[in-house]
């Protein structure tokens, strides 16, 4: 039903965005909670509640059966490409949380005038979804229903879910309950299994496996509830299995139904005996223990990631938390076949695809806290090394070219064409995947970045240094020589900021793709000195001799956009030439993404200086040292003014931009309004899934922004900027392997390394240098002056 | 929801069953009636009351969203094969009857509280769908929300679909309508388009085209509404395409929207331009005048098709118009290229394929009164001759073998396994492709038959006698010779009876392939001496010289059962050897379906005397006059015993076995049941789809039965046997062309042919010969004693 509400039904244009959902805080756990019923809220809730464990993301639909939530289970790496004419796509699989209930005869459905109260509740800390809901049934017995789920941290391939009926009043004598796993679910009206085949197992296990062009997934499910009264029935449908388990309640009673499902691409097969086995040892632990197992790792997990912050309002914490929850459970731990997608695991939005957010804006936080899931994704795209290459052949150039767009391969999986335009017929074409070039020198950044903080030699020796070569190979074959500047330009570009198409020096790509190039030219160097073996190897295979001269060469002489007299940067050769929109105001303030362009035609959008979302902004929060304060704080302020926001990647990077220049303040209106993009009170957003990115930008804003952590050339720099409100906060992050317990307050930077140094860390707080071997407090020099600038 | 219900929720077991819809007269036509909202019966309803043109059928779905229904277009002869795994099938196609509707910014859901009256109804012989609600929103505000639907006969691509609102109390101030074509349906989670286009025309047109492996379908759809306030907003979904369309109602006014929709399968393309042209027309009439002209074609329809009944009550007359409403609905009027489907247009059951039904059970109701439409259908399996020559090819044989599942090809579509064993993982082998071999003797039969009744000597040159003499030859070739018996057997075969598989000599089948051969053998000789050219032709292609000599001595010494010392005609070999089922009671009873099946192995059942359907009985019914009275009696009653009419098919075989032989009474406990088969208060049953040949069954029942009209040997013959209740009966068939109205009651037989005969024909009026030219009326001759025997 969200459709037809579009701007219709919504009255929040423009009003300050809140939290939609509740926050309660539980022992140092956050829930989120929903306290009634909302249809119109339904698809947005599925995506911020759902069970993610980074190999498998549940939506939190509703188990009964409803007209507004759109079910979905999303596995880690499973793609297909259902038709010629659509897209690669992360498959919606088969549901195993939906259920049917029928007490006495009549069906329960929260739709229903029976449905007395609901809540559905969601634990950013331990990921578990408790849906309560009472109904109160016309023969006068009322109930109480209460649905709980957990994507298992202990065992990735593990689903579990609890349904409980506790009678409030009266009895049910006939229960039945009509559960199983449904695979008639599709991507929007698409399939994707070509077959299914459905088994029952001992008369106990549920088994589908589904078959797509590559992979076959595998879904095992188990159950056990309170005395087995009456034997369970087993039905084939179409695609799927149910099993019809019966029951009675006496008054005052309960009833437990638990499903413990196992979920696999049978490429990391555990053969079916031993899943049973597993599925069989949890069934006898009972759902309160294989939770509480889950729980443990999850609290491990917790106390690497934890950002404690005093100061902070309940909402501020729940934000942090939760950006954090998301981007957990979005990663895949044992894998490096696949990477995050733009909507993590929550959803069928962006079709599951992998852009530059997963090496900009969700990298860094794994970088800093889990450095080997860091490694893990940037090991898929050294996996995509041959596909990049083949696009970049494909299109004429030298090296490596990444995709736009990527799913499991390397190979790009932009369409060429968006839908057709209904009112012309005219195919759009769709530019990013052809002429957005700059992930091509994100990757790079980002392995670069990785090693710096990390140490990791094996990790660049086996990929790291030929993802680099090979991005800066492709940089210089990306170039021409302008003779009227004497440099190299790069010409008809997408920059970030994706309206402004077709545009002559990008200064984010330009600048990014100098930087490639110069990491190149000095790492190859560094190499012929220091590693002949491997650069011997490398030269091999990636002609080092040839090209290093080249990727010098052009860093040196690649034109690069500078601040103009009123140092301002330039976005791209014609931006500062072109007129500003008159209403920017209106499009800032919509609810509805891209309203601008309902009013103004591509090509006009093009013409003016409006942007989508940061451009240069994100350039100066890469290279946080390169720009004066000044030049930084126009820039921001310049640019801002100009820009709608429509993607979710802006307000975060404006955030950060600002707390790294000390406009704390400033800082905080954007920072505002990043904590709540997926969590606000418009119900037509985060419908398709959650934004992966912005929750990293949360992260990154925080933690760059404002604890005022960087890494560069071996050290540690902490240059706080606290919000106003915020006293103190309590994180770690990890440092060549160490991690460091980072305590940031007004009167003291406090830093302990969990193991010691051997050689001691170069730090920078506040300009001053300091080394830690295993504590470092820096306590404020005037009690007057604030420690966070 | 319907699923969960299955024999637990179900308290009808037993019960006489009874039509579930109320019944009402108004003017000559009756309506069905579900007087309330009864979610239960969503699935049921939406076949019952589809409406249906013989081009589209559409389910009477809901159009607001709703849990419980499932929405269904499906176009004659639009099949598509999904996946290599999946056998071809009828497709669902994009709906155009769903909306959305939001007043006040309130959605509008029959599931909430505010629905406060609910009535579907359906008129039978207009086919118009009605249906009518009442909300009371919490503002206050109560309105009447009325949906009609029909599809034209006068344009067999147009559907309409009109959508009211009634104001009742209070006014709308911001009404909101979203709707359009929504290609996201699927067959239970399978999707059949490889490619949807989607276009807005005009700012007025949506057109939404879906590609399939060999067809493309078109729909177009224009709409109309009162006071065109603000503009349409048009959004292209996946798949799909949505309007939404505003407006306000005051206090008492009504606001109406109409939908025009034009649908074709671009074999038979008509330019957009002109369906445009036309969509507008359409628009500038309104609703009332379309319809009115699809009324009259449907009057002139019904002219012909109606049979009149004093004294039968309304919900006999209902349930025979019903049943001929859905002949009328499933007969391709206008194609040759495909069939009827065993659930007609009206859901997704057996695949929408095409068995014997066909020709036995629903081709004998256009036979008589619509002959050019039998024609049609007979022409259909031409065209399948070529793909009937390859599987008697394939599996050893010669001449034509017809496939017992259809689509549009002649290639067999049954699968050849089923679905796996869900317990034994054990793939069931489907027997019905590969052994139910009878449709090949009932597709000869069915076209002697036409010619016999409609004297179209044109079709038997060009399709029929090719049909008879290859259908012939395959018979041969499928017999073997038994020493023994010193004649010819047909072994390991399935009859009509598919509880009783492999056996020999099913008497249904060897004495259909006598028929078959014998008429073959006649036929060409007759050819032979009268067109020799014709002969000839038919001679070098099918070698008639060589193979009618094998049809003559095939019928001569084929061995078939005849009745034993109980006057018994054994339906196999060995059927009476074997032990009867101990408690057939219990699932004669049962209102699942195959119940049987929960408690024996299928190996078991073909081990007893159990029959899912008639066989022996339907032997009877074709060759009326083979056997005694006192034969026809003794069998049916044997058989009966031991059926359980799990097939739709067997209750109108047995009612019409018995009225043959002046059972009447035995007849019409038959006959009750078989009226009922889709409108009995079941709800579990005719869910995907109506019982195509049983509306068949009882339309021969009531003509072939009651009114007792045969055709042989050029001669009618009337027997009339009516109901102790029905008083008279009149209604018109078509022999040789001329429509001869009948009357008949309880002193008078009366024939008046519309036009002259000028050849009389003969008439046989119980036993006695007469000629009819123009009028013939036979008087009971004593008047103590009925004429109806």
């Amino acid at each position: 039903m969200a459709g037809i509400a579009d701007g219709r039904l919504t009255d929040g244009r423009g009003r300050d965005r809140m939290i939609h959902y509740a926050i309660e805080k539980q022992g140092g756990e956050i829930w989120l909670r929903q306290k009634k019923y909302e249809p119109r809220f339904a698809l947005k809730t599925e995506s911020v509640f759902a069970q993610c464990n980074g190999y498998m993301g549940v939506r939190a639909s509703l188990g009964l059966p409803s007209l507004d939530g759109k079910k979905g289970m999303f596995i880690a790496g499973l793609y297909n490409r259902a038709y010629e004419e659509e897209v690669t796509e992360l498959v919606n699989c088969p549901d195993v949380t939906g259920y049917e209930l029928v007490l006495d005869g009549v069906p329960v459905l929260p739709d229903s005038r029976c449905l007395t109260e609901f809540e559905r509740k969601f634990n950013i800390h331990t990921g578990e979804l408790v849906i309560t809901s009472t109904y109160e049934l016309e023969s006068g017995a009322s109930f109480c229903l209460t649905d709980r789920r957990f994507a298992s941290m202990e065992n990735e391939h593990l689903f579990v879910q609890s349904i409980g009926i506790t009678m409030q009043k009266g009895c049910i004598k006939h229960g039945g309950i009509c559960t199983g796993i449904d695979g008639q679910q599709t991507n929007s009206g698409v399939s994707h299994f070509k077959k299914v085949n459905c088994r029952v197992y001992d008369r106990k296990y549920l088994h589908v496996e589904g078959y797509l062009e590559e992979d076959t997934l595998s879904i095992l499910e188990g159950v056990s509830y309170t005395g087995e009264e009456e034997e369970a029935v087993f039905t084939l449908k179409r695609r799927g299995i149910t099993g019809r388990y019966f029951f009675s309640i006496p008054d005052g009673g309960t009833w437990e139904f638990t499903k413990y499902v196992y979920i696999q691409n049978e490429k990391d097969s555990l053969g079916l005996d031993r899943q049973k086995k597993l599925l069989e040892k949890c069934s006898e632990a009972g759902y309160a223990d294989v939770f509480l197992k889950h729980k443990k790792i999850m609290q491990d997990i917790w106390r690497q990631a934890r950002i404690e912050i005093d100061g902070a309002s309940p909402e501020e914490e729940a934000a942090v938390s939760f950006a954090q929850y998301h981007l957990l459970g979005m990663m895949p731990w044992h894998s490096t076949d696949c990477s995050i997608a733009a909507k993590g695991l929550t959803g069928e939005g962006y079709k599951g695809h992998v852009f530059w957010d997963a090496e900009i804006f969700i990298l860094p936080f794994f970088q800093y806290v889990f450095p080997q899931a860091a490694r893990n994704l940037l090991e898929f795209r050294y996996k995509g090394l041959d596909g990049a290459r083949e696009k970049a052949e494909a299109y004429g150039y030298k090296g490596a070219m990444y995709p736009w767009e990527a799913a499991v391969t390397g190979r790009e999986e932009t369409p060429l064409y968006a839908a057709l335009n209904i009112h012309t017929g005219k195919a759009n074409k769709v530019w990013s995947g052809i002429k957005e070039h700059h992930v091509t020198a994100d990757i790079a950044y980002a392995v670069w970045q990785y090693y710096s903080v990390t140490g990791d030699r094996a990790f660049m020796e086996r990929f790291g240094y030929e993802i680099i070569f090979e991005t800066a190979s492709f940089w210089v074959s990306r170039g021409q020589w302008d003779e009227k500047r004497q440099a190299y330009v790069i010409c008809d570009i997408i920059g970030p900021d994706e309206y402004t198409e077709h545009v002559d020096n990008d200064a984010y790509t330009n600048y990014m793709a100098r930087y490639c190039c110069r990491l190149a030219s000095v790492l190859a160097e560094k190499l012929c000195a220091e590693s002949p073996d491997l650069y011997r190897e490398l030269d091999r295979r990636l002609g080092m001799d040839r090209n290093r001269k080249s990727w010098e060469e052009f860093a040196d002489r690649l034109y690069v956009p500078v601040p103009n007299e009123e140092l301002v940067i330039p976005q791209d050769d014609t931006f500062l030439s072109k007129k500003r929109i008159p209403d920017i105001e209106k499009y800032k303030k919509s609810q509805i993404k891209q309203a601008v362009l309902l009013d103004y035609s591509r090509d006009e959008v093009v013409d003016m200086q409006v942007l989508k979302q940061a451009d240069v902004v994100m350039l100066l929060n890469l290279f946080p040292y390169m720009f004066s304060k000044e030049v930084v704080k126009k820039n921001v302020l310049f640019y801002e003014e100009r820009t709608i926001h429509d993607s979710s990647l802006s307000y975060c990077a404006h955030a950060q931009a600002c707390a790294a220049i000390g406009e704390t303040e400033l800082s905080w209106e954007f920072f505002k309004k990043c904590m709540v993009i997926d969590l606000d009170d418009n119900p037509n957003d985060t419908t398709d899934g959650i934004h992966a990115a912005s929750l990293g930008g949360i992260w990154s804003c925080v933690i760059f922004g404002f604890a005022g952590i960087s890494f560069s050339d071996g050290r540690l720099n902490v240059s706080p900027r606290l919000p106003k409100h915020w006293k103190e906060m309590r994180f770690s992050v990890k440092v060549y392997g160490h991690e460091i317990d980072v305590k940031i307050n007004r009167r003291e930077v406090l830093l302990e390394s969990r193991e010691k140094f051997v050689q001691p860390l170069s730090v920078l707080v506040n300009d001053e240098i300091y080394t830690l071997t295993d504590t470092l407090s820096v306590k404020c020099k005037d009690k007057e002056e604030d420690i966070c600038a």
